[in-house]
């Protein structure tokens, strides 16, 4: 059944004129109705909330209790997206894991530039942490450039020597703004979500000026001191070599890690998981990582 | 309490006088004995059978039905090692992931020098599934050179354009009998298993020739078309890298492969699951990939 799930997966994406490298204020309302094709479920509630001054969407389940909270940032290149945007892939995690889930609108670019988004997702990080929340019973998770701002978040931790979560946990995360991999060549043909021009365009955005990108990539982080962590990635994606990089740098680092390569798969595929099996699978495997991790 | 656990694992090792490089006669029984630190639970019931010509033991659980079949293949540097002293790790899987596991005593160097043990692990798999097992219900397993064994069986599997079977477990896999990983010596200090001076003398017993090593070593192998994949290794390891390479290898062969890196964890730490909650964590991931993969 795979290969006619992905082929669905393809056209759905081929139909929408989303342009990940188009001008930013013509594309956001595409990107937002792109991702909107996910619905969230009956038996969740999402309420608004604040955390230190940063908006955000509070996920929780409206008939289990909760065994701990996933602090999630969500994807589009550092230019896109929304905590609205992500309701669909963060309320499946919330119901998989039965954890509740915050979803945080960071500043995005290019109005906010780097460090904007890093330094709203330590603020919120702080602010939940000062609520009383045991930061053993944390999680944090990201998707693409939300998985690089939670990468960021850990590596900021870290340097302050404040207290880490239990966990991360990264869908495709995109953590090289220098665009270093060779997965950007190699896997360019199979990528029908993402390319290299649309990436070169969101780091200028970003960080305006390149030559901060090696600074600002939380890849090249010191990453000692963080906890374990579970990237997701799939084989067909230009940010391949961003997972399997990012491994290699946490091995070195002495932090346990799980890299989890799923084949022929795309971009942040977690989030067609009610129509592809591989999809289905990873995220079992990404909430069950979430709930082994915050459990009491 | 990891700390304390892991201590106590040390100090378990360091009171046995097994010397993984010392002579293969002397060392065999020394090997057998430490192995057997591991008691094999009452309600797994081990039968003694063949498969082809290949004496193996098939363990299966007293009260519950198991949903797949576990091919493993015990480790021991190809010239230590059996059927038997694989049965504490083999039981604890078996019970985990409620499947029948047969593990296999395959011919050891230097008596048999390659590729004899990868000769009978084909032959073994080949009078499975002749016998009418579903290859999709079977799972091959392995530790340390086991993990080589069922690497160089899948290899030869898809070299014959054979079926694959559902998924591969690999415990801390020896794959690389070039010895040429970084950890070799980058980890020399933090491994208080394994030693490169221990696995030169291995490698002779198995090749008689050093030239052949690459030749031999599943990590070279052509690895297309193989099943998905789990890796599990400790941090604290000079074979780390075997499983780091293979991983890499794996995903530029399109395959979907799990890399699980537990730090400070050392070689097939699983072992110790009953004594070393890392351990006991890693064995329950290892359980539910099993579980999942070979379910009806």
């Amino acid at each position: 059944m795979s290969r006619e799930q992905r082929e669905a997966i393809r056209q759905f994406r081929a139909s929408s004129p989303l342009d990940l490298g188009g001008a930013v204020h013509e594309q956001r309302a595409l990107f937002e109705q792109l991702l909107s094709h996910h619905p969230v479920p009956e038996d969740v509630i999402v309420t608004e909330a604040h955390y230190d001054t940063i908006p955000g969407l509070l996920v929780e389940l409206a008939e289990e209790p909760c065994v701990g909270t996933v602090l999630y940032f969500h994807g589009g290149a550092y230019v896109f997206g929304s905590a609205r945007s992500s309701l669909g892939i963060v309320a499946d995690l919330a119901r998989r894991s039965q954890t509740r889930v915050i979803t945080i609108d960071y500043r995005l670019a290019p109005e906010h530039p780097a460090p904007a988004a890093t330094d709203d997702a330590v603020r919120a990080y702080r602010a939940l942490i000062a609520s009383g929340v045991d930061p053993q019973r944390v999680a944090v998770a990201g998707e693409s450039a939300g998985g690089g701002v939670a990468l960021g978040l850990l590596a900021a931790l870290s340097a302050a020597d404040e207290p880490m979560p239990a966990a991360a946990l990264l869908f495709s995360p995109w953590v090289d703004l220098t665009l270093s991999g060779d997965s950007m060549t190699v896997r360019a043909e199979a990528d029908f979500i993402v390319n290299r021009t649309a990436l070169e365009r969101r780091v200028r955005d970003y960080l305006g000026d390149a030559s901060a990108a090696e600074q600002h990539s939380p890849l090249f982080a010191d990453l000692h001191g963080l906890p374990p962590t579970l990237i997701q990635v799939g084989s067909d994606e230009v940010l391949l070599d961003d997972s399997t990089r990012l491994a290699a740098r946490l091995v070195a680092a002495d932090v346990s890690v799980t890299l989890d390569v799923t084949a022929q798969a795309t971009h942040v595929f977690q989030s067609f998981a009610a129509s592809w099996d591989e999809a289905d699978a990873a995220m079992t495997r990404a909430a069950t990582f979430v709930r082994t991790m915050v459990k009491p």
